[in-house]
């Protein structure tokens, strides 16, 4: 795998791996860094301009600054962010401009992201943090690790990919995700969410064995919170007491009615003192000393005082942090998210500190944070929520997917059938599902990013005598695997899988393929495999699976819209099982 | 699935479900329940029986006495035991007889379990929470679903299935865990751990949709509070608020070191005492009333009070209660586990809650729990062990099996290269696996039942510049399935999983064969698949999968012993990979 190097006007070097699509693309800082001085030549990453760079052995050439047409634009000026290439050139801003920075980052954001029309709120939330991260950690000598793709795009456009941001998520343009191909400064792929702590655990051991001294920081959402890895990953964290930084950052969309609650939890000057002086050197030194003057007196004494101290900070913390505190993590929050200052500050306590094991500092962020003076601020919310305009289409226009299809035959059945239930797992959620929560609201479970507890929690309704359809992506079935083979399958437990986004899901990225359903599905001894090849198909499957209630069932549907769809939803009649066998083999066969 | 019901003198039916090995059997308890009077018509569950049985259509005939032979055995007479057929019969006992009751399955156990010389200390320490559960609780109606396998011991000889416990985990025996085909008292599978939660809240919700009024209580141990699943599943239970009832069996052999330091945590009168306040109808009504009514004055004096309420329990409680408490479950404890008084007090409170929500009943008990006095005290260790004797011979005695020859090899590899690092999950461990952490202590990391972690840890440590070999029993690394592909196989980090127990895996169950790792393995693009036919070629597989660092590797190998060895240690040679490509196709294919 080829390393480009690159010296840019300022002397520093920026690397860019090639992945795997045979992309290798070297960053060149050539031009000159103010608004008014924009260089031309910008090169696309596709390999036919490689003859316009001056490198001798690779094919890109990445340049920092928009395009020549977007001098005339609206465009808002963005001085600060035009002089940072590199994570490096923040280390010397003051505060103020560091706020700027803050400023000039969302309004690029808000600019480039509105024209390619994909998802983006979520990284407005996070473009303080990532200033402060960038500012006080040495990235890419110290890894940063992202749990949301969406979450990066203020650290993509200051890892030298600014000018890439058009080309997110389009063919052979950069990755909704960080990706270790795609940048040095992207230590770790993550795109399933969930995965950071533990990658970076391993990274932080992998360094204390190597003797580095190198820091590691996690940023984790409270999306991801009710994953099940992340609570392995902190207890190992805790256990193993290595060194390593893990941020909360809490934009309060939570499913977990207690964080929800929490959302009037005042950041405040108390809480804001209060968590600089829980980051403190000397604060921190001072209960290690604690600690030690109890441990002698006595073990009893010494946990007494150690919980003194947690609750303490629990009852003055918001909901959830003495929750970390047990998993082993010291916690410091809340800190506000967009005050940079403080943000600084904390982070800089906690770059400083040596040998004091996993630290959890908690950030509350805003998802709906403002451009302070965009002018975009009037865009449409369907322009940013992706979800419903997947399509890249207004949702009362798109046409009709398959999913589309699916809820309307479910929701057949299920009046038909006062048993259905329906399981929701994974990220998000399609918008057509929607409809039938609305319809049968007690009947709807959406339990977010637990997968695993989604395929046991049907396979108990089932036991209870219920009929749940438990839908889940197929990227993210894999994992809940055991539990379909262990929990479901191998008891042979009636539940219906309805296996989403099967097969190629274009923008959403070779990550969220769902290419080994089928395999992974075929292959156990009781489960009835389903492929519609239409979506005439797909609704005589659902009626198919609300009757089959001695086994497990699954089926899958594509990404995207139907056919050949003459807006006449036949009433599903179940195929004969005979019948049914030999269709899926055909199908699976076929797909193969 | 047929079921059969019979009248015992008690004039109480028990049910059996048929399960799917084509074993249908009937339970009849037409024996007389005192010691002297044994009935010598014992029936075993096999079908050749079916014509010495009375009943018409059902095959085997189960008695719950012991063998006419152990009349005259050392056997320890079991008065109370032998009047109970039935959880049923347990409702009128006094804590008196309880006591003994528990008391008799002890020393039934240790009698029982001494022959099978299968591992069964941990069934030891369940024993009175086991009784008091019955007492309180009337199964079959409320479900009572155990996280372990090896804590239902009493369970099943509760449960009517007394004279087939020497059976257990034998062909057509009794499963060593608890099964849905084996009776109806279990009513959920559960071999892999950490699923009762997930199953138990899907059966509370079924119930409460359907309008039935019966109880779910999930026993989880702490052996699975590891495992991200039942975090996924508790924070889901908090927020669905669905009644039921979680307990906690602590008996300190926790990974996480916090529980581990807890070990000192006085069960003493006060916390006795605190316990069954806690558990008081009176008490949680009155902290509801005072939710209410601060409630009414503002939502931050209502979140004061119930954090001033959680913390100040926190207070007293060991370290993990309010762990649970954030995650949505009202806690009470620590209760002493073999304390049958309290365990019968607390639990009655508890199920007599009514729309409380999500209970957690903090239990501690002790592995090593004597039989008070039984005369198999003195029995040696390792047969009480398990994973020492899992191929039934003495540690010193037994032959050479795969895992040995693999850590063997795995030794000699990492003397070579000190980047060579192991990570261990899933439950227990493989004894040879403590020669390798005896010689190299920092380059090994054992997370118990976190299979995800343990995967991305790997890709973490990798990235790291490390060599991590990660070791997963075939059925578990299941769970990890998403993992591998995501965060290993997708970005080509060289990690190399090694797969223990991959096949049959004799009497460890169906639930633990490890029949998909290769199909699962095989369709993932990165991935070298091996597969050894004897003990040499694994040698050589690990000298490879050492070698091979720009892609995922995975080897696998079956339980037992090896065949031919002749105590000559080659050295590995790494195979060729264009060799190794064809190598590895053969054996698939020679394997599927």
């Amino acid at each position: 795998m080829g390393t480009a190097a690159a010296q840019n006007v300022f002397g520093v070097s920026a690397h860019f791996r090639g992945n795997s699509r045979n992309f290798t693309s070297k960053v060149d800082f050539s031009s000159v860094n103010f608004p008014c001085n924009w260089e031309f030549s910008r090169m696309t990453l596709f390999p036919s301009s490689a003859s316009t760079s001056t490198s001798k052995s690779f094919g890109g050439r990445i340049c920092c600054l928009p395009d020549a047409g977007d001098c005339f634009s609206d465009k808002i000026p963005t001085p600060i962010l035009d002089t940072i290439e590199n994570p490096m050139h923040l280390k010397n801003l003051s505060p103020k401009e560091l706020k700027q920075l803050a400023n000039d980052i969302r309004s690029e954001l808000s600019y480039t992201m509105s024209k390619t029309q994909k998802p983006y709120k979520a990284s407005l939330s996070v473009v303080e943090l990532t200033v402060a991260i960038h500012h006080v950690f040495h990235a890419p000598v110290d890894k940063i690790l992202w749990d949301v793709g969406e979450q990066t795009y203020a650290h993509k456009i200051l890892t030298g990919r600014r000018s890439l941001m058009h080309t997110l998520r389009q063919t052979n343009g950069l990755s909704g995700y960080t990706s270790r191909s795609e940048s040095e400064f992207d230590p770790f792929g993550a795109a399933h969410g969930c995965n950071s702590i533990s990658a970076g655990l391993g990274m932080a051991v992998a360094r204390d064995i190597k003797g580095k001294r190198d820091r590691v920081v996690a940023v984790i959402s409270n999306e991801t919170t009710m994953a099940g890895q992340l609570y392995e990953a902190m207890n190992n964290a805790g256990y193993l007491d290595s060194n390593m930084v893990v941020i909360l950052n809490d934009s309060r969309h939570s499913l977990h009615p207690k964080l929800e609650e929490a959302s009037t939890t005042p950041i405040n000057a108390l809480s804001s003192n209060l968590s600089k002086l829980q980051s403190s050197k000397f604060f921190r030194k001072l209960r290690e000393v604690a600690k030690g003057f109890t441990k002698r007196i006595g073990k009893g004494m010494h946990e007494w005082a150690a919980k003194v101290d947690e609750y303490a900070r629990g009852m003055v913390g918001p909901p959830g942090s003495t929750l970390f505190e047990e998993l082993g993590l010291y916690y410091i929050g809340p800190v506000d998210g967009h005050n940079i200052e403080d943000l600084v500050c904390v982070l800089h306590e906690v770059a400083s500190l040596d040998s004091m094991g996993p630290v959890l500092v908690h950030v509350i962020t805003k998802v709906d944070q403002e451009v302070e003076d965009a002018s975009h601020s009037d865009m449409p919310d369907e322009h940013q929520e992706g979800l419903c305009n997947s399509d890249s289409l207004p949702c009362n226009t798109r046409p009709q997917t398959y999913s589309d299809c699916f809820v309307d035959a479910l929701i057949m059945e299920a009046k038909k059938d006062k048993d259905i239930v329906t399981v929701h797992a994974g990220m998000g959620m399609e918008p057509s599902l929607q409809l039938y929560q609305e319809k049968f609201p007690d009947r709807f479970f959406n339990v977010g990013m637990a997968e695993q507890h989604a395929v046991t929690f049907s396979a108990g309704l089932s036991c209870g005598g219920l009929k749940p359809f438990c839908i889940i992506p197929s990227a993210l079935l894999q994992r809940a695997y055991d539990q379909v083979i262990h929990d479901v399958d191998c008891q042979k437990i009636p539940v219906r899988f309805v296996i989403t986004s099967a097969g190629l899901v274009g923008s959403d990225g070779p990550a969220h393929c769902g290419a080994f359903d089928i395999t992974f599905m075929s292959c156990l001894p009781n489960m009835i495999v389903m492929a519609p090849s239409d979506e005439v198909e797909l609704v005589h499957m659902v009626a198919t699976a609300a009757l089959v209630n001695d086994r497990p069932v699954c089926l899958r549907y594509p990404r995207g819209a139907i056919v050949k769809m003459n807006n006449l939803l036949c009433n599903g009649v179940p195929l004969e099982v005979t019948v049914l066998c030999f269709l899926c083999l055909y199908h699976v066969f076929v797909m193969l």
